[in-house]
Formats: C-alpha cells, sequence, structure tokens
C-alpha cells in the first residue's frame, strides 16, 4: 500500500492509496479516538460502498446520513442536516465524522466537523479521482453560497483519508475525466515530468488501469502536500493550486452550480489561462496547443458556456476570493510546470481572450 | 487608559478599557489592514453608538448591517444574513468584520468572520458588561442549534477588543446584573481575593461607577486571559470558565432561548454548582451561603424556572459540550476560588439536589 504522508505539524495525517482498502476495519480504526462515528455519504455512493464502510465500523457506535447526491446541495442549509442528526443523536465533542463520497460530500462534511462543538474529527474516504487528488489534500472545507463558490468554510484537516481506487470502477466517465482536470493541473503548476507521463499515459488512465491510476493519485497529493505544508493558510504560495479556477468558478457560477462539472470548469479555466498567458508572451502557443490535445484526449471541454458572455466573466472572477481589494489575479503559466501568480495582465487581452474562447452550449459529455 | 494584552503568539490582541475610546478613530484603524469594513449591531445597539462607530471609520469602505435584537436570533440563518451582505457588497478575504453590540452580536459575528472565505479579521467593541468580561477573551464564536447552545461555531481570535465602559450607562439593570454572574465566576473559578473585593464593592458596580467597572472588568479579563493563554482550544483547564454553565445552559434551553438571559442562567447554575459541591462535603455551607448573598446584592436569581423539571435537566445536560463520551462533567468547587473538574459525582446527589433546587416561574427580574 501506498502511504503518502501530509506534513502539518500536529495536524499531519496519512494518505493511503491502493485498491480493497475500503472497508479494512484495522486501518481505518487506528484513526478514531473514541466511539461515535457518523458516515455521511449521498444516494448515489451509498448503495455502492456504505454497507462495506459500516461493516468496518461494527466494532464503534456507528450511524449513517445518506444526503442527496449533486454540487447543487452543497450549501448552508444540507450541512443542518448533518448538525441536526448529530444532536439529535446527542454526538459530542469526541465524535468523528467519515466523509464517503466525492468532494462535495468531502467539502460539507469537513465544514460540519469543523463547526460542530467548534472542531471535531474528520476522515474522509474519497470515492471519485477528483476528490482522491484534491479533496484528500489541504484541509480546505465549505459550502457554496449563491452569489459564489465555497465562499463559506473552515481550515480543518482530517485524521486519515483512504483512497481506494477500486471505487473508481464505479465511477462514470464524465467524473472520471473531471479528476484527470485536476491531476493535469498539477503537471501544468510545476511538475513538467508529470506532464509528460500523463501525454503518454492517458489511455491507461481513461480505461483505468489500477497502477496508473495509483501512481497519478500519489504523484498529484505528493504535488499538492508539497504546496500545502509550505502555506497552510493560503498566505501565498498555495494560491498557484487556483489555476484554472478563477475562470473555472466564474464558468460553475455562471451556469448554475451541478450543469459543468467542477473539473470540467476547471480544464475549460486551465486552457483560458493558457491562451491568457500566451497572449501576454509568457508562453510559446505550442505549449498551448499540447495542453489544448490532452484535454481533448481526456474527453474534456475546450471551450466556454454559450451562456456566460464575457460581462458574466468578469462580473463572477470579480468576487472570487482570489480577488485582492479590488484587484483581480490570476495564475498564468510561462510554461509547462511554471505557474505563477499575478496582478499585472493587460485588460484588453483579458477582455479580447473571454470575448474570443470558443463556446458551445452543448452539454459538454454524454454521461 | 488600560490595556491587557491576551497572549496567544502571532494571535495575540489588546483588550482597550477606559472611558471615551468608542469612536476613536485612531485607536481602530491601526487594526484594520485593508480597506474593506462591515459592522454588524442590532437595533438596540444601532441608535445608540452606531453612528458614533461609523464615524471613526470614515477613512475605510464601510458599511454597516443591523440585525435584530436578541439570543432568539442567534442561529445559522442571522449568520447567512452577514454572509448576503458580504456577497452582495463584493467583500474579500481581506475585509474586517466589526461587533458593535452585546455577547450575541459578538459570537454570531465572529462566527462569519471565521467562516467568510474561510477567515477574515475581526474586531470586538462589546456594549455589555457579560460581553466585555466574557466574549472579549478566548476568540469563541458560534451560533445556537434548537437541540443545544452554542452548538455551531469556530475558534476565531479577533484583532483587539475596545471596551468602552461608557456604553454600560445605557445597559439597563437587568443586563448590568446578568453580566456581574461572570465577574462572579472568575472570582470562585480561582480569584478568592476578587470575589472578596466584590463583596465589598458590588454597590459601586451597581451603581456604576466607573473606576469599579474598569477593575471589574481588567481584573475578569485577566482571569480569563490567564486560563485561555495556558489552554486556547479547550483541551484541559479551560474547562473551569464553564462553571455554572452545564446548569445554566439546560436552563436557558429548556425555557427557550431569551426567556432567561445568558448571565442570569449561570448565576443560578454557579448556586448549583455550589450546593452539589457542598453535598459531596467539597465545599462548607458557610461559603454557599456566602455565593448566594453575593447574587442576592447582584439582583441574580437564587432559584431555577419551574418549567424545568428534574429530568429535563438531565436530558438538556447530556447534550452539552462538556459531556465527554456519554458521561457528565461537573465544574464544582472545593471552597471559594478552587473550581476543579470532575465526573466522580454521586448520582443520588445530584437528583437530590436538582430535585430541592428552589423553583419560581416568575419573570427573573423586571426589565
Amino acid at each position: 500500500m501506498n502511504t503518502l504522508n501530509v506534513k502539518l505539524g500536529e495536524r499531519s495525517y496519512p494518505i493511503y492509496i491502493d485498491t480493497q482498502i475500503l472497508g479494512k476495519a484495522d486501518l481505518i480504526a487506528k484513526h478514531i479516538p473514541c466511539n461515535q462515528v457518523l458516515v455521511v455519504t449521498n444516494d448515489t455512493i451509498a448503495p455502492l460502498y456504505l454497507e462495506k464502510t459500516l461493516e468496518s465500523l461494527k466494532d464503534f457506535d456507528c450511524d449513517s446520513l445518506i444526503l442527496p447526491d449533486g454540487e447543487q446541495y452543497k450549501t448552508i442549509e444540507t450541512s443542518q442536516l448533518i448538525f441536526d442528526k448529530l444532536l439529535t443523536k446527542r454526538y459530542n465533542r469526541t465524535a468523528t465524522l467519515i466523509a464517503l463520497g466525492g468532494g462535495v460530500i468531502g467539502d460539507i462534511t469537513g465544514f460540519a466537523a469543523a463547526c460542530y462543538q467548534r472542531g471535531i474529527h474528520f476522515i474522509q474516504i474519497p470515492t471519485t479521482l477528483l476528490a482522491q487528488v484534491d479533496s484528500s489534500v489541504g484541509g480546505k472545507t465549505g459550502v457554496n453560497h449563491p452569489l459564489g463558490k465555497n465562499m463559506i468554510g473552515a481550515f480543518h484537516q482530517p485524521r486519515c483519508v483512504i483512497a481506494d481506487t477500486d471505487t473508481l470502477n464505479t465511477l462514470d466517465d464524465r467524473q472520471l475525466s473531471a479528476g484527470i482536470a485536476e491531476v493535469i493541473k498539477y503537471g501544468l503548476i510545476s511538475d513538467y515530468e508529470f506532464f509528460v507521463w500523463l501525454e503518454n499515459n492517458i489511455e491507461s488512465i481513461l480505461t483505468r488501469d489500477t497502477e496508473a491510476l495509483a501512481y497519478a493519485i500519489e504523484r498529484s497529493c505528493q504535488n499538492k502536500a508539497d504546496v500545502v505544508a509550505a502555506d497552510e493558510r493560503e498566505g501565498g504560495k498555495r494560491a498557484l493550486l487556483n489555476l484554472g479556477h478563477t475562470f473555472g468558478h466564474a464558468i460553475e457560477t455562471g451556469t448554475g452550480y451541478g450543469t459543468w462539472l467542477h473539473g470540467e470548469a476547471v480544464a475549460s479555466g486551465m486552457l483560458m489561462a493558457a491562451n491568457l498567458s500566451a497572449s501576454h508572451g509568457w508562453m510559446d502557443t505550442d505549449d498551448v496547443t499540447r495542453i489544448e490535445n490532452l484535454l481533448i484526449k481526456s474527453n474534456l471541454p475546450t471551450f466556454a458556456p454559450e451562456e456566460v458572455s464575457t460581462d458574466q466573466f468578469m462580473q463572477h472572477m470579480s468576487v472570487d476570493k482570489k480577488v485582492l481589494a479590488g484587484k483581480l489575479r490570476f495564475v498564468l503559466m510561462k510554461g509547462i510546470g511554471k505557474a505563477f501568480v499575478t496582478e499585472d495582465i493587460q485588460h484588453e487581452l483579458l477582455i479580447n481572450m473571454l470575448n474570443n474562447v470558443p463556446k458551445s452550449n452543448s452539454r459538454v459529455l454524454s454521461e
């Protein structure tokens, strides 16, 4: 089994990556300090993995809560359902919350764990590629607000993460591709060698080769863990992880949460960032083409949604958390693997890029 | 001006205590790092102090939000109103939230500051005695849930606290007494000398003598700051601060938030803790009488509400945050100024005390 340690002082924790580790009682038990456990999942994941998970927790006083599936339920109202359950069943502050599901379940359960009695224990069992390579590292938790994504949240580190690659076999193709978008992101930010590996191995990932998946997950988590260890609270370097996210969040907000998958929006946003980088002379157009080709091979969108106009992009981006004191900040690239943060962009080049991005109103991918 | 530094490493901050410091532009300005400021207050405090506060902030991009007054509004729904305002006005993560009001405004505004974009700056201007001696130290923020008080929250330290004793002149007598309950608590926990000072000076405090008030506030904050510095996240010693709160929260939950003031419930709860201590032989009955007399002189209740039965006390206490793994924990006393935490209480003595506590269904005090 691959074990990756996220180094954050007394908040350090392991990420376990392997096949057949969901349901291993001894693996999870050592990270649960007291008796009360609540597993939070959704109605898509529950029929697949809830029974197996509960079976591994039968030595604990364990209950479960099944939420509706979808980004549109990542709200403060849904987190109330978790609080209701915890209080009705008299969970105390030594209790452990376990998130079994994708990024939405992880974010909302983590937020509930951060806030319930001002913080209880938290374990993640991510069941999507996106959640395994993104939400499992960094401790960001939160919910959306109608006016902005992840606007309400907390930093709250899990006690461990169990990433079972077998869970990806039940993931639909569209969700798998959305996860690949974040994997590609780590190559673009600071790991050129990994980007090249992805260009050569994307087929193995799309066919869910277990070894290729485990390698991609571990290398992605390692990349993210390095950044987070250097900047846990997002004062500086951590902002690089938002490559593609400023444009991506505008797409998600503009189309309504749940229409585009987060990874799809990030894919489109990364290509927009690449084009904006190229128009400023920071990046070769050849590199932009390589990025575009890898996204296409990964079945990811290389266009923006027709219904989000340039004006709407500008409006949604101005409430993004990356806006500092009114100034738009962008994560751009000086080549593949060389991301950087800048406020010094030329307004007309930005508008020009937004006006010229290819648009489509078709569904992004067939499910 | 008295300045007390709460020592919490990089989260350290000053508490300023004096007359005529609300509205001092230079005092507050140095604790606001960036331009965007939102003052959150309620409809009782706004007519009294909002204009003066905004006047001192005129060099900033400042707005205000007026919430309804009352513990019954300390909910996650009300915190949503703050998030709505922040997002509608496009506040970013360098913004500062200022809480102008009592404990409810401080707790809810602090919680919003902790969660908005995963944490923004926060300043407290407490305008009640209770808030000045309690909420201004410790960084506890949160909202209530129908099934339990302060069940949803976060630790989030302010950048400074401005405690203007003049604001206590507009406080009604009942609110002043409620604050005195928490002041007495510090004497009971670990400061016998302060308790004696209170016995001798309670009249000066009730007549709002400025010097007596400033002394009581500073000594209370110092007592609390010492405890919090030793145990910021409430792993051990900090639990002592909950003296009277386990019974008190049961009173508040049992009567519905806002019927009894928090300080009134704590006063009643402290006397119950004293009686329970005495029945176990840990405390002299003479000391219980001294406590009771000081509470009576302070116009505080020395009885419990008639509508909360022994069964209801037991039920409400079992969801209290101080319950560890199903076991009730109590803060009791081995004499005045010698509080300690214990799980070793005799069940029949607890039931006996609850059965025999004097009860009244009259309003606690006239307003």
